[in-house]
């Protein structure tokens, strides 16, 4: 390999403005390498970051980073810019405990602008940054780059409304890759759609006004005619973007693999120096064929085998897939049921529902406010909908939960997927504000089963024998549980030892509170459990069981203000709660809860020192 | 006057269908004396429900409800719809305590659809409605009806991206007035009111139609050019709203003061039996010279005199003037602090920052969202973003707050104005749960000071000595404390009786408390008070306070789970909180803390009855 080429070795991004554009291909090729084995170890983001290398390296040749800010919608596609960035070294440590973040951190370098691990802020937040630059009579420029998937979600739209008559330097570079985490969905991905096709639209533009000018003797008039009617034609013939009628200029559409076309297109943008689209079209995966077959599949993955493209682990089942299994079993039953996602059909095990009942199948795109509001709806006509969503994305539709679901007191039933700990996404993704954020919604019941058999009952009670909000919260990945020592419940399990010490958990960590009660007992110290299921409200019965020992210990991972530890110390006297004490980087589930006083080990040494005290 | 047109003896919304045109102007007239008669002594929103008179006299002629379902965008431009669907005779009571609730309730009427006090939510609950009559095998109708005001939320981008494409007999009626609360924002407004000229989109269609087919010779193949291009520019010259391709069917734009031809437009609507949007032109305060000549100040407006619109009370300083008055001095000072509100610039107190300093002053629309992202991007420039919100509309932030700014630990300060109970709009704007959702984020700081003094200072100590996410809250309306028994701090005021019983409260609930003091030593009862300011985080020195004795109450008007009662019962174990069980219905303020237990008096006999055990 050409040494000036060598990403470990390169002073970046400065060197890349030297390179010719054959060295730049030559270099996007170096960078996929080193994406591949990376993510093919470490598991990650690979098709959209393939699907961004040249845009990446196009970005920084235009652009002057960190001068120039550059914000990522979402952050999951900025490995090449941190390969770019001064970070190809440390590339290795990618999502691991201590090492490089899967999302731009401006902690990490000053080249990420803006945190973004939820969809659809950018245009927002780089406005602010454009916005604060001219202020200060800074004249670099602001960069946004996001996916199609982000034009699903309403708040892209509030920042098109207000970015589009600012007098600001905002270049929003739109990459169209026809895929966001599912398939697309609903009008805006027809509409970029359309405009992706090769006839598009600056050169059918050009072409209605080259056939109007060689038209003889109408030609011109109509032309005219256009030109001087009050806005509307002239809006319709000349200019008809969506993006125009926002207020933006416009540039595209663009190969999003041929550098010079971008950097063409980059520069065009700067030039204007005010709110500027740049329309690129690119292939998620490009470079590695398996991605590129399957872009679905290697949106998010584990570590694979590179040769072939296999992931090492075959996919089992999951929380996700048995709540999926479920609620179809359910929706069989009971023709109320539907089934609403926000763009994560795979990810929250509704394909089975999706497939066997698809007109009670709505995935509205990454639009959690909606997909709330849309249930609200259903409910306030008898239909039963169950709402499947990443905790951390529910925070979005907080309004709509309390404001369309909970004051009508209609039934609905959300089941929050990634709730506790999620690990290697870091911060942005963590599932720990669930609980403290559906707790302030009047009447809301929580349920957090302990396994699959217990996931089941609870969905199950949720739509069948409940009403109003209802809940159902189940962590990532597998179930852990030995289910020969849980009796599933949908309340609590007891377990009396005639200890004068309760130890009170929910949901997985019930896993490791069996095993510290095992740790304990090896030491000659016998405790009394008490596993929740419905987490909330609290029962009387539940604050009774509490109030008869002289010491409770509580277990949680969840954020501790508004946690449900914090809302039983406040009925009980000598408890002592360990849950989380902010945001919780990126790690391992199981190195994580460990650091957080939740694993095994350390519930006991905690309940130990405690009773050697 | 025609006993056929008697409000208060027809039977609606039945009678209706069988009026004459003449007559159904004449009943306009006639909803109108009623709407202005009450509206004056009872106060509430009279220009956006003057201007939809003649729109929903046709909407109940041509759809027929409780079938046919109406959702209003937001609720309080329904006064003309409950006055017709047999409230006529309750209208009286509108807003008051029992009585008419300002916003459609589906417990007051079977013909309110949906509840509806926050903005864009429309098309997202109609499609659910809609979607849920599919699949009922219903063939009525849903008629979701919101103003341009709604168009700069991004919620209803989210719902149009999903119903345009649905097979759903939706029809989405677009009240064009020229006006959202403050002054519409942006990009879609003035897309909106380019469709509202006269030239308008529907008679240039045809006419450019018409032009080509009169065209010899070029004309037809011209046209058959643009039927058979791909898409691109067919769709530029022969339907090109937005609306349309977002996969809507287009009606309008239509006269919303002429009956004949709301009817003619609606009936049109109807018959397509799929998602179509009618764009409708009205005159917010038609009807009523001076709410036509200042709709803003009609927008939601106390009692007044309706010979002259002489309000009955002179407008004088509340907190939210104060608010603004001060935030203006700072910013004279400091070149780095920025105003932003979404669309509330009066009611935040806003007018005097952005009269003085406009370059540092942003109007977002009704666009929560945004607001705190752009606020973000713009701290993380170094400004300092001041966001002035509504306690029940900072909600729709949530996710923001948490992801973007208080994530990336960077300065900004939330005024939360509206906070507490709110009074006669009801449940969907009592600023109730600030408090539980605020103190879910990491790092928060939270003031809520109880006198306009107070107030300055802590918006001060938030701007210059703080960091972080700092939220200063304050209600609606005016100081009540008496100055000069008020220390102002940014901390708390301990005041030490000797005696043995501890009463907690913050805000203006302090100057109940005051009153209280006094009415317990009228019976020989000393209490001992504290009064926070900076109510979050609670501080180790209050924890101590609060511990040293026997009893302690704590007052708020706040929801129960999530309050800083239930986090100092945590921390303390003789403590009795009084805070809301719910959402709280409509009335006036003092008789709802009244009613609450939040009265002096109810605070007097708690104490009382305590000590007496």
């Amino acid at each position: 390999m050409d040494k000036k080429l060598d990403l470990f070795k390169m002073n970046l991004p400065e060197d890349l403005k030297a390179l010719s554009e054959d060295e730049c291909i030559q270099l996007a090729g170096e960078i996929r390498k080193l994406l591949i084995s990376t993510v093919s170890k470490n598991g990650g983001h690979l098709a959209s970051n393939l699907g961004t290398v040249e845009l990446t390296i196009a970005i920084h040749r235009i652009f002057e980073s960190p001068k120039d800010k550059i914000v990522w919608d979402v952050g999951h596609q900025a490995y090449s810019h941190k390969i770019l960035t001064g970070r190809a070294k440390d590339f290795s440590s990618l999502r691991t405990e201590g090492g490089i973040s899967g999302f731009p951190r401006p902690d990490e370098s000053e080249h990420d602008a803006f945190i973004s691990g939820h969809s659809s802020t950018s245009i927002s937040a780089a406005l602010g940054i454009a916005t604060a630059m001219k202020l200060n009579h800074n004249s670099h420029h602001t960069v946004a780059v996001l996916g199609d998937g982000a034009f699903t979600g309403g708040e892209i739209y509030e920042g098109m409304n207000n970015a589009g008559k600012s007098d600001t330097r905002l270049v929003i570079v739109l990459n169209y890759n026809e895929m966001s985490i599912s398939k697309n969905v609903g009008a805006a991905a027809k509409y970029l759609s359309t405009m992706r096709t090769k006839e598009g639209y600056m050169k059918t533009k050009t072409a209605v006004e080259r056939v109007l000018d060689k038209t003889p003797l109408v030609g011109k008039p109509i032309k005219e005619v256009v030109r001087s009617s009050k806005n509307v034609v002239k809006d319709m013939v000349l200019h008809s973007t969506m993006f125009e009628d926002f207020g933006f200029e416009f540039v595209g559409p663009i190969d999003g693999h041929n550098i010079e076309e971008l950097e063409q297109g980059l520069s065009t943008a700067k030039s204007y120096n005010r709110p500027t689209i740049v329309l690129v079209n690119t292939v998620k995966g490009h470079g590695y064929p398996p991605a590129e077959a399957n872009s679905g599949e290697y949106h998010s993955i584990g570590s694979f085998e590179i040769k072939t493209g296999n992931p090492d682990v075959v996919t089992t089942d999951s929380f996700s897939t048995v709540f999926g299994k479920k609620l179809l079993d359910l929706g069989c039953a009971n023709k109320r049921i539907c089934a609403v996602t926000a763009a994560m059909k795979y990810g929250t095990g509704l394909q089975y529902f999706a497939k066997a009942l698809p007109h009670r199948f709505f995935d509205v795109g990454i639009a959690e406010e909606h997909a709330v509001t849309f249930c609200a709806g259903l409910a306030s006509m008898g239909m039963i909908p169950v709402f499947a969503v990443y905790s951390t994305f529910l925070q979005r539709g907080y309004d709509q939960l309390l404001h369309d679901l909970a004051i009508m007191g209609i039934h609905a039933v959300i089941g929050v997927d990634r709730a506790g700990i999620v690990g290697e996404d870091g911060e942005t993704h963590q599932g720990i504000f669930d609980i403290p954020f559906l707790t302030t919604i009047p009447n809301v019941k929580i349920y957090s089963p302990s396994s699959y058999a217990e996931l089941e009952l609870c969905l199950q009670k949720a739509i069948e024998k409940d009403d109003g909000l209802c809940v159902v919260r189940y962590p990532r990945g597998a179930d852990k549980s030995d289910s020969s020592c849980i009796k599933p419940t949908t309340s609590f399990e007891h377990t009396i030892n005639g200890s004068k010490v309760l130890v009170v958990t929910y949901g997985r960590l019930n896993n490791n509170l069996t095993e510290a009660a095992k740790l304990l007992a090896q030491k000659g110290v016998v405790i009394d459990t008490l596993k929740l299921v419905r987490i909330f409200p609290i029962t009387d019965k539940i604050i009774e069981i509490m109030r008869s020992y002289d010491k409770v210990y509580f277990f949680e991972e969840c954020y501790k203000y508004g946690s449900i530890g914090e809302k039983a110390a406040a009925n009980i006297p000598n408890i002592e709660c360990t849950a989380l004490d902010g945001f919780v980087k990126h790690g391992s589930v199981s190195s994580l809860l460990d650091e957080l006083g939740l694993s095994a080990r350390k519930m006991a040494d905690k309940i130990l020192n405690g009773i050697e005290k």
